[in-house]
């Protein structure tokens, strides 16, 4: 089978995961080395910490300050901004159910809005939960407000996040990043090494 | 100040951590490269989850299955022996007082000790928080065992290990492996390319 006819790599994410933005800048150059493409999926982490049990890093004793110091220094390796942003964690549902709509119809768009809507959270500390401040980075890239904001108010855009976030339960996703290649599962942007060996060689 | 003058590195695991024992096997190497030594520190990590709250992988839904998946991964990719001992986890008090006390009277013996302890538990499934199994191990590089045995009950031996363990809480170590380098905190073997950068760049 030729890597063009490979299913894509699934890249699964929170808008409100630090790690989550850092792979998010990653992947697509990553994978695409090896000729594969790669499907983001936006979920709702907190349905998953449900199940799983977990909490988020923000309310874990001496977890979470080293979470907190990581994630600065992880920016400045990455040379991608950073604004500690309050409030920490969202739930970002304005920014996953607009991607999911754009999605449809240009996945190309959908990407550039996760990546802005992620640096805008991050990087500049605007709460992108708010669906205006969602509308108002869509508009950056010339996605009409008003178009968006009705879009993310639908039954049908809901219910696509929530089958999402259900799908990605049921394939074993408990954290973000995560990262599916070929059915092998890889849990956060400390193993986008081990996703590219596992790419070039296929498994071991 | 000279590469020679500097502290050494910090490295933090407990006997049960399976990502403790694939860093074991790395963590010398890696730091020796910058003509820097590696002090090592076996603690109760089961101590440091009281304050912060955390559980064992193994009791975790769902990311405890994932762990499972990648412990045998992460040997295969580092081709070192890997057995899922039984029981999991263990309150390895045996090997880490052993260790404490080997480290009083040859740092380099006790390293060997502690990566024979580790290769018994994770690549043959022997339970080594038996006094008996850790006395074994010492046997074979030479240590007797009615003297191991006598050293990890005397008070002082005890007192070691709490005490290192209580300053490994007091430094924010939460999980293993943990590494300090010149203050700066690691957490987990999937790090070890970051405490390689930071050595190699003195930070950024």
């Amino acid at each position: 089978m030729s890597a063009q006819n490979q299913e894509p790599v699934d890249f699964y994410f929170d808008f409100s995961s630090p790690y989550g933005y850092f792979a998010a800048f990653k992947i697509d150059a990553l994978v695409g080395r090896f000729e594969r493409a790669v499907r983001w999926h936006p979920m709702m982490l907190g349905a998953a910490m449900k199940v799983s049990g977990n909490r988020p890093l923000a309310d874990q004793p001496i977890k979470g300050d080293y979470a907190d110091h990581d994630w600065a220094r992880m920016a400045r390796f990455m040379e991608l901004p950073w604004a500690r942003p309050e409030p920490f964690p969202i739930a970002a549902l304005a920014p996953a159910r607009a991607f999911y709509w754009l999605d449809e119809r240009d996945p190309a768009l959908a990407k550039d809005f996760a990546k802005a809507a992620l640096g805008a959270y991050f990087g500049e500390g605007r709460n992108i939960s708010v669906p205006e401040v969602a509308a108002g980075i869509g508009a950056g890239l010339g996605i009409a407000p008003e178009d968006l904001l009705a879009a993310i108010a639908t039954p049908g855009i809901k219910e696509r996040l929530k089958a999402e976030t259900d799908e990605a339960i049921r394939r074993g996703v408990f954290g973000s990043p995560f990262f599916i290649v070929d059915g092998e599962p890889f849990w956060g942007s400390d193993r986008l090494w081990m996703v590219k060996r596992w790419l070039q060689s296929g498994g071991w």
